[in-house]
Formats: structure tokens, C-alpha cells, sequence
């Protein structure tokens, strides 16, 4: 809803906070209709000198960009296009048990840069691990350099329950860590929105959101050497009281099952953990992408063993699935990570338990396969940032001393 | 927040209809306190002179009562203390599988009529059901006329889902009702407010909420022959994106354990209902006061099969708990039903099975009984009643044409 400057005097920093946001926010979701300065004024209430205002503070901050000329359909005269800058970006972070990521992402969503590589991580001190990242993260920096993109921020997702106003990774237990602080920001040095930390599971729920499935109100499954999971209700992140939802991986799927990383027994993860399947698979240890490929094969020459695993799998990820529908009126669900790798082989086993553990409940049609592939998480760890400037532009100009 | 009525010129019908909200809940929730009008205008932010006026529209509809003449502390003139209406209450209704409930609820929550009758439910027909409740709904309505209480409207709570916009039973398996239209209203003519359908446990969970545990966060469990789950977030009742969340008894507990009335297999209920444990303790078909009766004498004195029924029970019901708090982030319990009654005999299994597949998650002391025993539905059923005549006052006033 638009503020009237008028409503309430001596508040002018605040009207113009809130309008800012609205200018933003719906520049931000037009998207590719790139809409004019008119268009925004017609779609938000506010007169077109406020929208002129406005729209001049948020491109000389360089959150947003004019684009060619074109006209409001037939009269007129002719307006300039507005999007968010892709010459502003975030960087989004990884670090997972296997492998450490980065990506440059820039404020409309694009993509501009992603490298991977493999890593070690489990057990070694998260020193040693940020000392990798930074060494990936001088790349993304560079190829922002070269683009000409001015970096705003950065996020870091691992796989663990965070205390993100702290720096802290509460506990990790794939990676070994419990109670970690760790120095995000240096990763990014002089990048004026620093650097967020988040659970990885979380993020790709919400990079899904925000860039991938869309739709308001599903979970994300996360499939790496964890099983985590990102629950988006009415277009938000559903963190629960304490902040640790979405613990799919330790849900409960065999009473009499063997004992997890967590502490617990029988918990999903236990059964379709990428390293579970590639054990009762029989894959010989090595790298990621070797067992994978090895995985892989096996299944298409039908050996019994992989076979075996994928399945069960399939069956125990669908009594989670379907106790997480019960018990929160799940309907849509979307596999991420070793998860969509895996679809194929995996789906059949999936359905069948679906159908046998919560009949009716999720439809096959509703069971989707991530399209971000192993960039959901990076996505989402970026998005986190640029949302909070989408919302926020004006503590974006403050911080930036630019308001 | 106030409203100023200056702001908004032309909108005083809005402004009125807000303030006549914030009084009316701020005089809720001062609760025993019974707030002057001075102190509602101190905590509220408005004018004494805006709060008079705004008492006086609440008091002559009846909803608000003076009680009494106090001092506000040592200084300045007595005043007249302010509480919800004890002449104005609300018929709270269960329908369950073996029994029939009414109870009288005063706004300020007080239960001042209460009865239950054994009644097999199951497989009848609604109207048949519905005919035995209308006679016990003469009850209440005799009671409140002879404590000269006006009733507004009733609650009306059923073991299923609900579609309560359309006096709808989705589905009640342990009733056999499948897409049942029930009309609620004709249990109480006249009333103003008419009669609302709701789901059992949800209604447990909030009367829990509004009457007894009163904390922002847990899980509400409740034991009929069924079992439910009514979880309650931030004070708000979580329902999901589709309104049939919380549906405890069907998380899969054991993936092979026995069919389920719900079609699913190896769910919560199978293992912790009502039926499920008097069955596997070997206590035979009755009522079920007898039956629970006979098995807490078989507890008492430590019969095997007994004391294994309801040890496997608590076991389950740890296994759902624990996904529970791994998906939901729940760090609080509250039990109720049979679970209540039974808590003595159930409680070291359930917690041995909450330290086996949920360590750490869920303390002990957070795992507490229902105070509210057997009525704690009936006031929630109620309870959802009087918090929409709370939070919109002036709804009433102008469905009662005092406005």
C-alpha cells in the first residue's frame, strides 16, 4: 500500500523507507516486463513524480538500471525501461561435506559465474575449510572485476543449524563441527552488505522459491552426503520456533534402523544419504563424482545391488515424505541435490511408498525435480541478500551513504 | 497500535472498529487484573475521553461488565473495574467416537456448564448424531438461562477434517463420515454468532493455548480413538497450506506396521489410539469408562500384556514426536486425552524413545499433561468463538445492530 507524505509529517524518512521498498519490490517482480517509470506509478498508487523521485535515488545507488526506450503501448511518449542492475551483484557461498561452491549472482537472478570443486571437508578445521573457500571466492571476485560487477554482499550456506547473528555453526555433524564461529566476512572483504551464514538445506529451499519451482508452498528435499530438507509455507521459509525446522533427514522412517551422525536411529538419512546409497550399493570409496558415475552405470546395467539401494531409498524417503504431509499439510515436494540425480531410478520406490504411507495425500504430478541443479543452494544464499535489499533499499542507501 | 482519527478523515468507521479491537483485547488480557478505564487508556495509547466512549459501546452490548470501584494506586478518584462479560458465553460441542460433550464457557473462559455422555458414534448416521447432541446442547442452553448468560454462538468440534466454511466433514475415518454437510446452527437457534465446525484437536490445541499451557510453541496431542496433533506456532494454530495439518496419528511410526483406518500403513494410531491399546492389552469390548477402568487396574497391578500395550505405546508415540520436533522444530509437548490419563504408566517408554531418536531435542520438563482434562476441547471449540468476538468487536456489534 502506498504512504501519503502527508499522512503523517515530521515522518518523511520513513514514507520514503516504505516507498522505496514498494518501487523496488515491484520492479522486482515485473521481472522481465522491465516496467517504466508510468507502469510503476499505475501499479503502485504513487504519483508519477513520487515514482521519478524514487526510481532517481535507486538508479544513482545503482540497484537499478534504465534499458532502452520503448512505448506504453500505443500513446505516449515513449518511457525507459527499468530493472534491477545486473551490474550489482552477491556472491552465494557453499561449503558441504564433498565439495566447496561459489557463485556470482547478480540482483536480477542471473547467474554470472559458478565454480565447484571438490573438497574433503569432513573433519578438518573450519579454518582450513575457510582458507579453501577464500581461494574460490577470489575467483568469483575476479570474475566480477571483468564483468564489471560491483559485489554487494555475499551468503554462506553449510550443512548444519546456524546461528547467523552470531557467525556460528552450531553443530555440523557430517562435517564434524559443533559450536563453530567462523569469519564470513573476510571472504568478501569491502563488500558493504558482508556476508550472511545459513543452513544449506534452507537456502536451496528458498533459492527454489525465488528462482526455480515458484510455487508458494512446498518442501524442499536436499540430497547430499545429508538429507536435509527447506519447508516454504505462503512464500516463506518455515524456520520454526527455534530456527531448526526442516530436519528431514532425521526423521524417523525404521524404529529398529541403525544409528545416525545426529544421535539418533533409523533416521532417513541413514537410508538415502548419498554415502548410505553408495554403501549398500557396494561403490568402492573415492570422489563424489566418481562414485556417482559409478552409481550411475550400475543402475543402467541393472545390477541388483545398486538397484536394491536406490529402491529402498526411494521407499524410506517416501515414508518421510509422507509423515512430513500429515503432519504439515505438505503438497508439493521438490528433490534437490543426489536426490534429482537419482530421480529416475529413485521415483518408481518413491511413489509406491507414497501411495502406501499417505494415500491421496501427494500427487505424482506434485513431485518435482529441482531445475537449478547444483545451483539452488548458491541461488538461495545469494538471494537471501539480494531480498533483504529488494525489502530494504533503504538501509541499502544508508549503508552505502547514499540515503 | 493506536489509530488517530484525525489521520484518516472520512475512515472513522475503520478507526473505530480498530480501537473498539485494541480495548476489547487489552481488557482480555489484563485478564484478572480488571483494568480501569485510566489504566486502559495508559496502556493502550488513546485518550481517556476516546476509551470512555469506546467502554461505553462495549458495555451496553453486553460484552464487557463493570465490576466493582477501586483505586488506581494511592492517588486521583476510584474507578470501575472492567471484565469480559460473565453474562455472555459461548456453547463449546464435541461429537467424538464414543462419547458426546457440551460445555457452557463465559467470555472471560470460564467453564460454567459441563456435561458428557457415552454415545457409539461410529458408523451412525450425522443426523442421528447430530439429534442426540442437540439434546444435549438443551442442557447448556437451560444451564446459561439459569444463570441468566446470553449465549452468542457455539463451537463445534469433530475427529476429522473440516471444511468450516461450508459446515463440511471432509473426513472422520474413525466415525466413517466421508463428505458429510452438517448444519451446527440448528443446535443453537438464535444465537447470533451461529455455530462453528472445527477439528478436535486443533480445538484442544488452542483451548490449551487461550485456558492452560498457555506458552507460544508446542504440540498439542491429543488420545481418542483416534490420535491428533493440533500444533500452535507463534500463539497461531498451524494448519498448513491446505488447512489439514498437524494429523500426528498418521506419521509412520513402522514401516511395516498394521493398516490404518486412514489407508496408510504403520502410522502413530495403530500403535497409540484408544482401540489400538486397549486391544493389545486384551481388555475386552465395553465402554469405554469401563474399559479404562479395567486398564488402569491392569496397570495398577502390573499385568504384562497391560504394562507392554501401553509401554508400546509411549515408545510409538516418542518415535512421532521425535520426527515431529525434527521437522516442526517443536521443543514442547503437551499430552492429552487418554495420553493424559495414561501419562504415569506411558511416560518412561516415551522418553526413553525421545532420548533414542531425538537426542537433546526435547526436554523432559517440556513434555508435560493437559491440565484442562476432558474439556479442554470444548473451550477451544468455544474459545475460537469469543477470540473473533475479541478481535472484532464491532463485527458484533453490528451482527447484534447495536453498532
Amino acid at each position: 500500500m502506498p504512504v501519503n507524505d502527508q499522512a503523517a509529517p515530521g515522518r518523511v524518512g520513513d514514507v520514503r523507507r516504505r516507498n522505496l521498498s514498494l518501487v523496488m519490490d515491484s520492479i522486482a517482480r515485473t521481472g522481465d516486463a522491465k516496467p517504466s517509470r508510468a507502469q510503476l506509478a499505475a501499479g503502485t498508487g504513487l504519483t508519477k513524480a513520487a515514482v521519478s523521485s524514487l526510481v532517481a535515488d535507486l538508479v544513482e545507488s545503482g540497484l537499478v538500471s534504465e534499458v532502452g526506450l520503448y512505448r506504453d503501448g500505443e500513446r505516449g511518449r515513449p518511457g525507459q525501461g527499468l530493472e534491477l542492475s545486473s551490474r550489482r551483484g552477491v556472491v552465494g557461498m557453499e561449503i558441504n561435506v564433498d565439495y566447496l561452491a561459489v557463485g556470482l549472482v547478480d540482483l536480477g537472478g542471473n547467474l554470472r559465474f559458478h565454480s565447484t570443486v571438490e573438497s574433503r571437508n569432513r573433519g578438518l578445521a573450519p579454518e582450513k575449510v575457510m582458507e579453501r573457500l577464500a581461494g574460490l571466492a577470489a575467483e568469483a571476485i575476479a570474475a566480477a572485476a571483468a564483468a564489471d560487477i560491483s559485489i554487494l554482499g555475499g551468503g554462506l550456506a553449510v550443512p548444519g543449524l546456524v546461528d547467523e547473528q552470531r557467525n556460528l555453526v552450531l553443530s555440523a555433524p557430517n562435517l564434524h563441527w559443533e559450536h563453530e564461529e567462523l569469519n564470513p566476512r573476510a571472504l568478501l572483504e569491502g563488500a558493504p552488505l558482508g556476508v550472511r551464514l545459513s543452513n544449506e538445506a534452507n537456502s536451496a529451499a528458498l533459492g527454489e522459491l525465488w528462482y526455480g519451482h515458484g510455487q508458494p508452498d512446498f518442501l524442499y528435499v536436499s540430497g547430499e552426503v545429508g538429507v536435509g530438507g527447506g519447508v516454504i509455507i505462503g512464500s516463506e521459509l518455515y524456520t520454526g520456533p527455534g530456527g531448526s525446522a526442516g530436519e528431514l533427514g532425521h526423521i524417523v522412517v525404521h524404529p529398529d534402523g541403525p544409528s545416525c551422525s545426529c544421535g539418533g536411529t533409523g533416521c532417513l538419512e541413514t537410508f538415502a544419504g548419498q554415502e548410505a546409497i553408495f554403501e549398500a550399493a557396494g561403490i568402492p570409496e573415492g570422489s563424489l563424482g566418481v562414485r556417482t558415475q559409478l552409481l550411475l552405470a550400475a543402475l543402467a546395467a541393472g545390477e541388483p545391488q545398486a538397484t536394491q539401494a536406490v529402491h529402498d531409498a526411494g521407499r524410506y524417503l517416501g515414508v518421510a515424505l509422507a509423515s512430513s504431509a500429515r503432519l504439515m499439510d505438505i503438497e508439493a515436494v521438490v528433490l534437490g541435490g543426489h536426490f534429482a540425480v537419482l530421480a529416475e531410478w529413485l521415483r518408481p520406490a518413491l511413489l509406491g511408498s507414497l501411495a502406501r504411507y499417505a494415500p491421496g495425500l501427494l500427487h505424482p504430478e506434485n513431485l518435482t525435480v529441482s531445475s537449478l541443479e547444483h545451483s539452488g543452494t548458491l541461488l538461495g544464499a545469494a538471494g537471501q541478500v539480494i531480498r533483504s535489499v529488494i525489502e530494504s533499499p533503504f538501509e541499502f542507501l544508508l549503508a552505502s551513504k547514499l540515503a
